[in-house]
C-alpha cells in the first residue's frame, strides 16, 4: 500500500463519514434471527448484493483501504490499554469454502494483528479438559482479530451427528456456549459467527474436482465421503446450533456459499461494518510530540 | 484469486519453466559473503533490479501466483509427512521497515501457513532460560513459513550494545547461534536472514514523520530517541553479527531499506527464490482415485 499523504488521509475520512450514513446491510441482510430456516436460504442468492461475479470482486478490492485503517487502529487502541477484540468463527461442511476465507478474507487482514486457529478432532490432551479448554486459549488477545477454521460448534455438530458423547451431553452444551459467548463478549471481544451454507449438489462438484485434479488430491480424504451420506442430520444440526445460540450478543450470519466470490464479499463486509461500529481511535500521544521534535532535531 | 482452471494451471507450469532458468538473482546480489562492509553498501541501491518504484510495484505484484503455488505446495508436502519448513528472520534498525515486511510481504502468504512472531524485551519467565529457549520453542511447522519480526540476534544487538549481559556471556554467543541454526537447517528448515539496512538520515526522516502525524504517534516511544544516538555502535554490532553468523546453512541477506519499495520486492524475491530452489511437489493421492469417484456418483 502506498503511503498516505495528508490529503489522502482527508480523502478517507469523507469516505468515511459517507459510509456511516448507509444501512449495516449485510449484519441485516445475514444475521439469523427469530423463526430462521436453513432450508428456506438458497445457497445461490446474494443478499444485499445486486451485481455480479465481476461487481463482487471489484467490491471486496475496494474494501482494502477503509478495513487496513480501522485494523491499524483496534491494533493501536491497544497499545493504549484497549481492551477490544473481535473474533470471527467461520463453521461450514466440508468443501464450503472455508479455506478459501483464510486465504482470501482473512489473507487481506494485516497479519501482524490476526491469530488463526484451526480446531481439528481433540487431541487425546484436549479430550482431559471441558471442551471449552481449547477455546479459550485461543481467544484473540485485545487489537487482535482472531479467527477461528472450526470451533467450539464441532462439539455440538460432529459430536451430535456421530453421537461422540451421549446426547445428554452434548445437549447441554448449547446453554453452556451461550454463557460462554456472554462472557467473552462482555470482556471485549466482538463475536462474529458465520456458517458458509452450501447446496448438496454444490458439495458434490467440488468434491468431484478434487478428485479430478492431482493438485487437489491432499486435500481429498475418503471420509469425506462417508460424512457426506450424513448431510440431513448435519444440516439439522446447523439448524439446532443456529436456533440455539444465535443470541443478541453473539448472533449466527448464515452466509450462502454457493458462489465463492459472494461468501468472501459478505465475510469481509461482516467484519468491516463491525469494525466500523466499534469505531476505533488513534491513541493519544503519551508524551511531548514537541520535546521530542526538539531532541530529534538536536541529534545528528 | 480466480479458480484455476485446467488450462491456467498449464500456464503457470510454462512460466515456472521458463523462470527455472533465470539465476538466482537477488539471492546472488544481497548474501553477505567473505568480507562484506556494511558501511560499503547503499541503503538506497537497488541490487538485482533496475526499475524504479512504478516498475517495482509491479514486479512484486506480478510474484502473487507463483508464491502461492509454491507455498501451497510446501503445505501440501507436510500433510504427506514432509518435514520441510521455511523461517524468514527479519532484523533492521527501528523505522527500518520491518512492520511494512509484515505487511505487504509477509501479507501476501496464505495466513493459513504462516507463523509470525514478534521478539520483544524478554519476560521474566523468559530470562530464566537460556536465550534460545523462547527461539526454539516459535521455530515453524512442517509445511510453514515461520517469520520472526527480530529474533535471537537481538541477544548479540541490543544485548551487546547495552552490555545487558557480561561481555564474556554476549561473546559466546555467536558461536552459540551458529550451532543452533546448523541443527535447525539440518532438521529441514531453510533459515533465511534478512537485514533492512536503512540509512542514518532515513531513520530521522522516518522518525519524524511519526512525530508529525497523529495517526504514527502511537509506533512513537521516547527511547527511540535515545537508541537512536547509538547509531554507530548498532551498526558495529550488526557487523559483528554478519561476519561470525553469515554462515553456509544461514547466510545473511542484507536488503538496502531506504527505498521501501525495494525492500519488500527484495524480501519476497528472496523467499520465492529459495521455495524454487526446495520445488516442493503435490503429493501423491494415498488412496484409489478411481474408486472415490465411484463412491462419490453413488451418493445422492
Amino acid at each position: 500500500m502506498a503511503k498516505k499523504t495528508g490529503k489522502d488521509k482527508k480523502d478517507t475520512k469523507v469516505k468515511k463519514a459517507k459510509k456511516a450514513v448507509t444501512p449495516a446491510s449485510f449484519t441485516e441482510a445475514l444475521r439469523a434471527g427469530e423463526g430462521f430456516e436453513l432450508t428456506t436460504l438458497d445457497p445461490r442468492s446474494t443478499p444485499a448484493f445486486d451485481g455480479d461475479k465481476v461487481a463482487g470482486e471489484e467490491a471486496l478490492a475496494g474494501l482494502g483501504d477503509e478495513l487496513a485503517e480501522l485494523q491499524e487502529r483496534l491494533y493501536a487502541e491497544s497499545k493504549a490499554d484497549g481492551t477490544r477484540s473481535v473474533l470471527l468463527i467461520i463453521q461450514g461442511m466440508d468443501t464450503s469454502g472455508k479455506g478459501g476465507i483464510m486465504r482470501h478474507v482473512v489473507g487481506a487482514f494485516d497479519p501482524q494483528g490476526v491469530e488463526i486457529t484451526s480446531f481439528k478432532a481433540p487431541t487425546a490432551e484436549e479430550k482431559k479438559h471441558p471442551f471449552l479448554w481449547r477455546i479459550r486459549k485461543a481467544l484473540p488477545s485485545p487489537g487482535d482479530i482472531g479467527v477461528f477454521d472450526r470451533s467450539h460448534y464441532e462439539d455440538v455438530l460432529i459430536v451430535r451427528v456421530h453421537d461422540l458423547v451421549p446426547r445428554s451431553q452434548w445437549s447441554r452444551r448449547y446453554a453452556q456456549i451461550n454463557a460462554f459467548e456472554k462472557e467473552v463478549a462482555e470482556a471485549g471481544t466482538t463475536i462474529i459467527k458465520v456458517m458458509l451454507h452450501i447446496s448438496s449438489d454444490e458439495q458434490k462438484a467440488r468434491l468431484a474436482e478434487r478428485l479430478e485434479r492431482p493438485d487437489k488430491h491432499w486435500k481429498f480424504n475418503p471420509g469425506d465421503i462417508d460424512e457426506r451420506a450424513h448431510w440431513p442430520a448435519y444440516q439439522e444440526a446447523y439448524q439446532a446450533a443456529i436456533d440455539k445460540c444465535s443470541t443478541e450478543v453473539a448472533p449466527w450470519f448464515v452466509v450462502p456459499a454457493d458462489r465463492k466470490w459472494y461468501a468472501r464479499l459478505a465475510v469481509t463486509e461482516l467484519v468491516l461494518e463491525h469494525l466500523r461500529a466499534l469505531d476505533p481511535q488513534w491513541p493519544k500521544a503519551d508524551f511531548d510530540v514537541e520535546a521530542e521534535k526538539k531532541r530529534l532535531a538536536q541529534l545528528p
